[in-house]
């Protein structure tokens, strides 16, 4: 299961390395390249589209374009994904006016609350009361959710969500969500990204012996 | 320095799953539950303290609270840390107001814009005009900063960042950002989450040839 997540984790990376190298002219990109571009070895990328039937040319590289084209086509790029978002507060109604996701062709289509004074049915995004969630995400047939509420509604939110049918979530609650066998679970912990920035600029002002850490 | 970075990372996650473990009740911890909690191996997580000089007990294992007080001020989590962010979007406004952040010792004292329509001076986190920003930073000594511009904008105000004397940003611009060797630039993509949530339940429906995967 791991080792799946992290290849398709691989493969959207080196898709947006592509995207980047195409809209600065680049036509063929080599293995080193984009290793470099997506922090991993050469060996890794020429191995992860072997696994496709991807081959490169020694001396030419991959074609930016042909390379993208499969690549969209493995993971399922080419139709519109519908989300909804949990939890109304600052960062959830951020994310349901995020503009960057509708040029990757996702479109939240609903935010759910507990609170009935947050919910707002007539907005660009309308927040219904989390009660309708099954019903809705049933009807729309939704595979993906995301959660911001705060941590301590977080697991119950996500059990609602596993029971309608939804089999992929983002969670933005600080906490480890159990999930089944069939599903997914990313996680984007704010507080610890932030975090560890602080620390490493703490660590580069007094260094630390970290020399010896080979991993 | 990836090392370094990589090393730290590893003892923030620690920290919050030592944090989560202690919040259930639990006194001592086995390096094996922490190395599951955080998705590494037993030895790595060993093999990490010992460079500090911690060591646990075959039998009982390390206790959770002298563990977090060591990690801690390893980590420097012990002052306040003053952050600003650049751009007062939704993500940016969101960040501003986001309290997660407080109760890990991190306070967001200013937000920045080039819209002088977005600026408000009197406001809990005052928006002020992206050309106040270096005087801000160097009066206040701000080592940390938060970029949630538009990626056209991110890398020149990086730049900006940089010469005021930040020597850590945590971008949301979903862009590479060029960075002097003494400072660390930490991304989060929204998109690129959500993609890869989206993918690997695509890839759940229609299964791919990833078992050869061994990454």
């Amino acid at each position: 299961m791991v080792t799946s997540k992290n290849c398709i984790i691989r493969l959207s990376r080196y898709k947006n390395a592509l995207y980047r190298l195409l809209s600065l002219g680049f036509l063929k990109v080599f293995s080193e390249t984009l290793a470099d571009e997506v922090g991993v070895t050469a060996s890794q990328v020429r191995k992860d589209f072997s696994l496709f039937g991807i081959s490169g040319n020694k001396k030419g590289g991959y074609q930016i374009e042909a390379l993208l084209n499969k690549l969209s086509s493995i993971l399922g790029k080419d139709k519109l994904q519908k989300v909804i978002v949990v939890g109304s507060g600052h960062i959830g109604t951020a994310l349901m006016k995020y503009k960057g996701f509708e040029k990757e062709g996702i479109k939240i289509t609903a935010g759910f609350d507990i609170d009935p004074a947050k919910c707002n049915k007539s907005g660009t995004v309308p927040v219904l009361p989390i009660g309708e969630l099954k019903d809705f995400v049933k009807n729309d047939a939704i595979k993906i959710g995301i959660i911001a509420t705060p941590d301590i509604a977080a697991q119950q939110v996500a059990d609602l969500m596993f029971e309608a049918g939804i089999k992929g979530i983002l969670n933005f609650a600080p906490i480890r969500i159990k999930s089944p066998q069939d599903s997914i679970v990313n996680y984007v912990n704010l507080e610890l990204e932030l975090e560890n920035v602080i620390y490493f600029v703490n660590a580069l002002n007094k260094p630390l012996s970290l020399s010896k850490d080979s991993a």
